[in-house]
């Protein structure tokens, strides 16, 4: 065991711990409060866990949970920056890949690279792998707003078209059968909310 | 693609927002609040992904990460009980058992029984995974309070023997290294404090 090795891998999980303060603007389904990055990123690796068949690519389960579990890692220097509110997504890519740097760069260089280069990979969302990552990054807040009475999607004033242009390529991209899910959800949440009208 | 099964596999992720609720002794390192089982769970995903190198058997660490990612999920139904807090674990195996019944049985029959066998296994801790994945889950909470002047080592009035006691056994068998940095930062703890005195 190299014992300088050691400190460094405790040293990043002691920084990590700072991600379940990162708070999201996504609820509770309990509507007890909002989603923090950690938990969120738990929920995600289940997703993926529980899921994969749905797939559209050949994925390898292990990289896309390992993809989730540190895919909102950079959060900590730069923030979350809400999906339906694109006006806050300017610069945030740039924050992000210096988060990356500076923090999986507390690792040893080997595990370093490692998470940087699955970091981008999810960023880039090319890779079958990343691409399902996504998908599910971008389906389970779906999930979330129609069990609470449209969450994000009523505090945003978002309308279902916008949710279709916004949420169908990335979730249809990596999981077809979670897109069909997703849209009958968002349907039926405005269906409601119409009648209520 | 089974619509029955997809249905279960969500009623399940729904199902487990609620581990977000269940609410820890521990501190988080900042000391804003206590941690929660979800996050939690996260948390000890990467401390396995990371610190795998220091098992003491030979670990299959996607085994081991499954583990740890549902390992606390009985805690929806069965709460938490403060491992420094011998009182509260009457009857928590019972309830935890009971617990993984119901919940996982929410999956798709493949699922659950590969989710309630690994739940087993790593209360059981026999196998060199279970044993890996149970020191991770003692060992954080160390790290933790060593971050934050003691943590649930004051709040339960835990002295460095009973330390010693729980945690060695569970640590040790797990990652031998691992149990020597626990060891110290624990020894410093309590140095410092009897300076104080």
């Amino acid at each position: 065991m190299n014992l300088h090795d050691l400190e460094r891998q405790l040293n990043f999980l002691q920084e990590i711990d700072r991600l379940k303060s990162v708070v999201r603007l996504s609820p509770l389904i309990d509507r007890s409060r909002r989603e923090n990055s950690a938990e969120h990123s738990w929920h995600l690796a289940l997703y993926a866990l529980v899921l994969a068949e749905h797939a559209a690519g050949t994925v390898d389960v292990v990289r896309v949970v390992k993809m989730l579990l540190i895919h909102d890692i950079v959060e900590i220097d730069a923030g979350d920056v809400p999906f339906h509110v694109p006006s806050t997504h300017d610069g945030q890519a740039e924050r992000e890949r210096l988060a990356a740097e500076r923090i999986f760069g507390l690792l040893p260089e080997v595990q370093a690279v490692e998470f940087r280069d699955l970091w981008f990979e999810f960023e880039a969302a090319e890779s079958d792998d990343a691409k399902f990552a996504k998908a599910l990054d971008r389906f389970q807040p779906m999930l979330h707003n129609a069990a609470t009475d449209g969450g994000t999607w009523v505090e945003c004033e978002v309308t279902l078209e916008q949710i279709e242009a916004r949420c169908r390529p990335p979730i249809q991209g990596g999981a077809p059968a979670l897109w069909e899910a997703a849209a009958g959800m968002a349907a039926g949440h405005f269906r409601k909310q119409s009648q209520a009208d």
